[in-house]
């Protein structure tokens, strides 16, 4: 079933300044394993099923590494705010709606639907505090085929009393049963620990939950340095801790003993930035989201030079568009501002960088993902680019660039897969 | 055949603080004039024929101010520069194709084809300097029924040998020729000066070009202040000039005598901008192409405060999609990093401004064009938004703003109308 060969217009970043394009190539994949790109079918995979997608756009499957599901449906909205008051004007009343298991069952169906049809095969994602809604959106993302790691959110203070749990303790049993409910339940998805950020959970809760993480081994996600406002305010919530990250750091949720994401990274000061780097954190880039409630542009080129783990995260719905696409074009386009208004040392990132970003350096946190090198899962999109009409001629590189900048207009997703599974076929 | 009924949800902005929303609203058009909206249909047009769109967004037409048709082969390729290299490595090639007749057919009609299927029913465009492949377009633009200025345009110095004309001399006659060939021709479309910019246009031309724009009444559209290293060079070649937008105000080609549109003004300054608010010079603000080449965020709330002449362009293909909903969002993003980065006293734009921007504020250009009020030109897109799945019940006007957010998402155009005549219609 997931052995096959698919033949068409292969491209991937092998590494953040190496794009690989095949034209007319062969991506062998075996029990949903790839086996490397080839000029042609090699012998020993011959009698597999040959896939024919001649023409189009083969490429990996997008990794989105900051999404909030619940936030999906009011994408769009309510984009007139800086961050805390945005939270607190909308973010927060829409999330306490999900106590409601038929508002939640509404809601994920239309967000797993929407994941579906993008690019998007890997995402990591924020659910509520409600760990009963979050366990829906699991049984929905995990049925979907796509593999995601999934968070019940914790927040214990600083919240209105509609989205705030009772205590520490209350929390951290919830996220316990949460874990055991999900742990081993799902064959696609997976829980993580999800601290809101540091001025939603008590450093009560926060040793507790480094202390689930590392019972469990279960990974961590959350936000880091997004705004100036908040930055300071983590100041004065934690003044034991030399920087925000020092306010993970020091409950074992950031980086050590599990892998941690962290959302923006917009203000992270020197030494935040190195103790990211000694821990392996990931960094989820969320360019559109750092516009949207004006928190401004995270120094990507700087990350890029000191070989940080790093991906891009939608950030739905600070970010309103679930578009990997677009994530990536909002990548270019704020590096280029970032290089004009704030730094002109920090040269604009290029389409290969961002490429790789949305896939292999984002995939990195799933494993061997995001390449079509031998060992990587099989995780592919397929594009049929040539439903958008050009005068003339274009290389795959070019064909790749173009896909990437317009790709709300690249109607045709013609097939999806992750791990050599079908998710979506035409 | 265009006086007629149309139902549905009306928004429009009366002006850029004023958001008109209307649910069963009643809009009613007469010989392609807007008769305003009503709750109920008036007893005098009870006779009309009524046009359907229940429980849709009923929206005007948008304008875009500034697009070059040529370049639209090449969106979204070619990302990588400043402006000046830009033009050198990119446009100026693509533009030198347009001598070619079947090229320039070729490609014009996948740019009319595109721009008919947009929210578009008002565009100001740049062709090239190739007479006959603009008069092409025009033919192409004025057949699908949207009103368009189209410009012929003017180089004779600073260019690539296969993109100047040879002469001042020559580069007027032809500008002669072509508002001779085509101002009394179309129904739809109608001549523009169009010096390229100054550093590609002697004072010789720009000279020759005032007068024809004064002898057959013929407005102007350029480029100015874009980049700081086009204002320097205009400072190098007009040294007489006090700042760039004396270059054209010298010789007639700025506001006076006839209309004139701006892209750009990202650098103006305040003996620039005094001048253009005195000759009632429009600014086609252009966010996208502003980030992609890397030029910087124009000042639009300080445009705003003063009153300006005011439009949005998608400035294809420097802005990668012809989308106006794109450009509606890309100045509110701007706007918000502009306020973060360069002026907290500058508060980003809201969604009713950049409303009004794209529809009102650029329909000036063409007269009372882009608002629903009594006496407007009849042009209206029909948004079929119940597409976008929502858990719960929205207002209006959060319709509109998800609508503007998500424009690449919104599929179904039900139908689209310029003048009150049909463009599309599904």
């Amino acid at each position: 079933m997931n052995s096959f060969i698919i033949h068409g217009d292969i491209c991937y970043a092998a590494d953040k300044n190496t794009l690989v394009t095949r034209e007319n190539g062969y991506l062998v994949c075996v029990d949903g394993i790839c086996k490397g790109v080839f000029g042609t079918v090699p012998e020993q995979y011959a009698h597999l099923e040959l896939r024919e997608y001649g023409g189009m756009l083969v490429i990996p499957g997008m990794v989105d590494l900051h999404i909030h599901a619940p936030q999906y449906a009011y994408r769009g909205l309510g984009m007139d705010k800086e961050l805390l008051d945005w939270l607190n004007t909308y973010a927060f009343p829409e999330e306490s709606k999900y106590s409601n298991l038929n508002y939640a069952d509404k809601a994920y169906t239309i967000f797993t639907d929407a994941i579906k049809r993008s690019a998007t095969t890997r995402l990591v994602v924020f659910g509520t505090l409600h760990r009963e809604a979050t366990e829906l959106l699991m049984d929905k993302l995990d049925k979907s085929g796509m593999v995601s790691y999934v968070g019940k959110v914790n927040m214990d203070r600083n919240s209105p009393d509609n989205l705030r749990e009772v205590s520490a303790a209350e929390s951290l049993a919830d996220t316990e049963r949460f874990i055991l409910n999900t742990q081993h339940k799902y064959k696609n998805t997976a829980p993580i620990i999800t601290p809101r950020f540091t001025p939603s959970c008590s450093d009560e809760l926060m040793r507790g939950l480094g202390e689930l993480s590392k019972k469990y081994g279960v990974r961590v996600q959350s936000h880091l340095s997004e705004n100036p406002g908040e930055v300071e305010w983590v100041r004065e919530l934690c003044p034991w801790a030399e920087n925000y990250g020092e306010a993970y750091d020091r409950f074992g949720l950031f980086g050590k003993p599990q892998k941690t994401v962290m959302a923006h990274c917009v203000y992270s000061d020197d030494n935040e930035i190195a103790r990211m780097k000694e821990n392996g954190v990931f960094i989820a880039h969320c360019p559109a989201s750092n516009t949207n409630v004006a928190s401004g542009i995270a120094p990507m080129r700087k990350y890029l030079e000191l070989d940080m783990n790093l991906g891009l995260g939608s950030d739905v719905a600070g970010g309103h568009s679930e578009s990997m696409f677009t994530a990536m074009v909002d990548a270019l386009q704020v590096s280029r501002l970032y290089w004009r208004l704030v730094d002109q040392s920090k040269k604009p990132l290029n389409v290969t960088e961002v490429f790789y970003l949305a896939t292999k350096g984002g995939g990195a946190f799933f494993g061997k993902v995001g390449s079509f090198e031998e060992g990587y899962e099989c995780d592919v999109v397929i594009l049929n680019d040539s439903l958008l009409p050009h005068p003339q001629g274009l290389s795959l590189q070019e064909r790749l660039e173009r896909a990437i900048y317009l790709g709300g207009d690249v109607k045709a997703m013609e097939a999806k897969y992750c791990r050599g599974n079908v998710i979506i076929r035409n």
